[in-house]
């Protein structure tokens, strides 16, 4: 099974996922299976893209093509490129989306040179997740040799890497539920682990606990999410509609 | 073909559908065909879920397996079910979803034992989809034993059922339009069978009618709906836009 | 590979869409590939649809069929038809959505005669998509006989033809950019080749750039889209947020 895995700001409404679909289809291998994981990156939003990448990634399985494309700078001269590391590849603009790859010891970059828009339009400027991204990512997922792509290039060419810091909301859910990338592994991470208590916006939230359900009326409660990183809810109400609460907001201990 | 369909509250702009369908590969049958009829129920609404359930499940093929995740109550105690009838299976939280199946003179029953999450990552406490229900889900689909799976279960551990009175709008759709429960084929469908007038939130529904065209003006008019109950629709506008129209409205004879 | 694309007004938080694909998987070829190219043309709007249906249209690989339904005279007595030009089949109602296919040399139209239902439930007369139009997307999709669908039909089937003048926004994207049907390749397109400031709801818009980043502040800027059409674009700030801006607006030369 050859599998491509789509993230990108281009939402539903669009043609615009359709017409990646169909180059995919068009140079991709017959047994292509496309995974979206999501297409609703907030427009131009490169760190929460990024985040959704980093999250992602590791469930990917070997061999697979990651297509990422949250890309303000399309038609400029940033990069485009494929990447490898650890048996899986990137795709994608070379604006920072991809930059934490940049430290793995496996790394191999190319620079993608070529474009190959479909039958009967010119390559559009700003398009290249259809007519530049997506034949790289057909051509790489049938096991094509990524030397034909373009010249070798090196980890600067993945864009700037700007990591918020640990405990920062990186993302609101459909539920309300604040994910935060403070890791169950990580040095203030473990120093959670018998418990504690978080201040969110100046309110208190309870942890760790396992479920939802556990919170007591309206009260605030963290526990460990789906990415083993600190989360924060209500029971049955959303956690983000409580004031001061948004993406970037910084969460620590209580006591500190 | 294998086919699992899906059912969710998720939506479709976080990672977790992405993330069950990554399971769903790594874990099922090369031929795997995926369905997903919505991932719009609305957030935590079990009886929502349980009414797509009930509506989509007569249109499933033979041996499919029907994934479908509303689970307030997960990592509580709540039983994690795969129950059969019909030649399909459905994969998910014992919580009513499905409470409708139990009725079913073949019904099977399996509480589920494990879970087995992405790889270097550990079970969530909070979703169960991707890491206990998709899984058995692409077990299922592949033709795998359901014993094992878990210890053999009973009618009781798909929870509760509520079904709301007949008459009761169960979903409004993107038209506008209001579903209902009520049946064709049930005693009080079968009254409305020449013709009648409905009553709806005060105003009165003309019907049945076989077209929205058929609507004059602003008024408002019923057909038998593509599930074979009753809905309400105006012409070109939504029904759904009347004052006192909600889901759980409940709609009668104007007559009685 | 047999490819079925699909565009409607559906929407994809009703189950309507995964309804359809459970008809186009129960009825046609095993190896059929499903492209979603928008389930969000706005509710009953044709003009939308065909706009959409005419810009993916050369896009999609011979042989496929594009399963396109904007029909809000579902149930009454609009054709409903299967239409060959190019090597591609379109299926769908006859009220003009695919109108602009009516002049083609090698036109073959067919007239659908029949229903096919899932299972168990009567031909829904508002459910046209699913009911009669998805059986003969996965008829011909098969490579079946389209003699078998109905009888023949003609161009006129395909409903009336309303192309909006040139230079008219046709469609708005999330990134809130104006899509315009002014074609590079036309005579008035030809004419902005060198460069031209456009007139934009009383705005002058600067153009062709290569990119969004090249707009300098608020300043509206224009460019050949991945149609290969005039497309308007603030950078990072959704031009459709101007005042005067919609659907429908003309766009002309500043010095006109």
């Amino acid at each position: 099974m050859s599998l491509v895995a789509l993230i990108s700001d281009f939402g539903r409404s669009d043609p615009y996922v359709g017409e990646v679909e169909l180059q995919l289809r068009r140079l991709g291998p017959p047994d292509l299976v496309l995974v979206h994981l999501s297409h609703d990156v907030p427009a131009g939003r490169i760190e929460a893209g990024a985040w959704l990448l980093r999250r992602t990634w590791p469930q990917l399985p070997e061999g697979a093509v990651c297509l990422a494309v949250v890309d303000p700078g399309v038609g400029t001269d940033r990069p485009a490129v494929a990447a490898r590391c650890g048996g899986r590849w990137f795709v994608g603009p070379g604006n920072g989306l991809a930059a934490h790859l940049a430290g793995s010891p496996d790394l191999q970059v190319v620079r993608l040179a070529h474009r190959d828009p479909p039958a009967g339009l010119p390559a559009a400027s700003t398009f290249d997740g259809r007519d530049r991204f997506a034949p790289a990512a057909a051509h790489l997922a049938g096991g094509g040799d990524p030397a034909r792509l373009g010249p070798a290039g090196a980890g600067t060419d993945l864009g700037p890497r700007s990591d918020p810091e640990p405990g920062t909301v990186v993302w609101i859910d459909r539920y309300g539920n604040l994910v935060t990338n403070l890791a169950r592994g990580s040095t203030p991470g473990q120093a959670l682990a018998g418990g504690a208590e978080l201040l969110v916006a100046g309110r208190r939230a309870r942890g760790p606990v396992r479920a939802f359900a556990e919170a007591m009326g309206d009260e605030l409660v963290w526990y460990w999410g789906s990415a083993d990183t600190v989360e924060v809810a209500r029971n049955l109400a959303p956690a983000a509609d409580l004031p001061g609460v948004a993406v970037g907001l910084v969460i620590g201990r209580a006591d500190t």
